[in-house]
């Protein structure tokens, strides 16, 4: 059962699949209806269909003179700070700025996130929005995108065992540490407990069934469900 | 001073960072010329200048059908096993399949590699190439790359005690455990110790000075020092 939000909420949904018929682009459009359906308000942003450029360069900083040294840091923030980012970033900044919770939705692969939704992260994460000089301090309370909770959906070919503290490949959240601390928590979002599909190559009817099922509980606890603790540094 | 291997290597440096004048650029350059100088064959693959394409999708598998779903593993290993790869996608392989050592020098960007980089990653690690049912299992002594060195060679804007074990972004071993043991390890490559450069963002001449004789270092030792050991499997 759907639990009734106290209120509509704004969420931005973050899709990387090359494929509109693969399993995660199914996941993707279930929890865009689910959402919807629970009362929110929800934006879509697909990378592949709206062909996303990838790749940091000049272009995405239309007043750099070509001549002049692309620091990338110095530059984007200069852009943003004067409004002046190319178009199909500013878009996606204000959707961040919109949205009261964040769901990035991927394949894993090589560990990490497809290099469609890196270079939307790093292009549409720019100094002077997301962190730098002229915003307030990472990890904290007034983090420039502090207050959203922001929940990683994954789905990955591996067994479930291989990612876990004595699996081959280490455990999941450690796997995800980049994106769950360096770029969630860094900006000052909440980070919850990722949602992963494991075998996804070749998962069986009721096995799909069985793993929206488990979508769906942790889509309506969206806003309820406690966000995984900060990484407390290591005391050595 | 330079130590004179016993013979030439082959070693392919992959670079991803967008201004020539930069920094990381500039230990691009100092890489290529010093294993030159040590009687290295050395091939570049400099992504920003090649314009790599970033983004996986259909046009990787030229004999792929349109109407045919994208199954990105089962499509890129057809296509990898029958040689009709993307001939970018090849080009890159046999570079991989060329070199004794392998250098990927970049610039952290949110706790990993630049999007472009990335995307060198996703589309030339191919099913049937890097991994899959057709090549021997990862992690072991016949893994598809196994026999080779690789070297991580960034510059990041953070403090070095930032990275640490009780630093605010953890130990910079955990933060490139994706691409260390995800990648490297996986394909059987063996990881070196990263080589840092922090305070990348505004470095003063003298050290700069200072991170290109370490980096040297690192380099005349390149076939010597001795490998990262395998991550042991926590016991919880």
């Amino acid at each position: 059962m759907t639990e009734t939000p106290d209120q509509s909420k704004n969420i931005l949904v973050v899709a990387a699949h090359p494929e509109p018929r693969s399993l995660n682009a199914s996941l993707t459009a279930f929890a865009v209806d689910r959402l919807r359906a629970a009362g929110h308000q929800v934006r879509l942003s697909d990378l592949y269909a709206m062909k996303w450029k990838a790749t940091v360069d000049a272009d995405d900083f239309p007043s750099h003179a070509p001549d002049r040294r692309l620091h990338v840091m110095d530059v984007s923030q200069e852009a943003t700070l004067s409004g002046r980012l190319s178009p199909d970033i500013a878009a996606e900044q204000d959707k961040l700025r919109w949205a009261d919770a964040v769901i990035l939705q991927f394949p894993m692969w090589w560990f990490s996130a497809p290099a469609v939704l890196k270079g939307w992260i790093d292009r549409v994460f720019t100094s002077g929005f997301a962190y730098g000089p002229d915003v307030p301090p990472p990890y904290g309370e007034d983090a420039p995108l502090s207050g959203r909770r922001a929940l990683l959906s994954v789905t990955y070919g591996a067994r479930e065992r291989s990612f876990s503290a004595d699996g081959i490949h280490g455990r999941l959240q450690d796997v995800l540490h980049p994106l769950q601390h360096g770029l969630l928590r860094f900006t000052g979002m909440a980070p919850l407990e990722p949602f992963a599909v494991p075998e996804a190559n070749a998962l069986p009817a009721e096995r799909f069934a069985d793993a929206r099922e488990a979508y769906a509980r942790r889509l309506d606890t969206l806003f309820t469900s406690e966000p995984v603790p900060f990484r407390a540094p290591a005391r050595t």
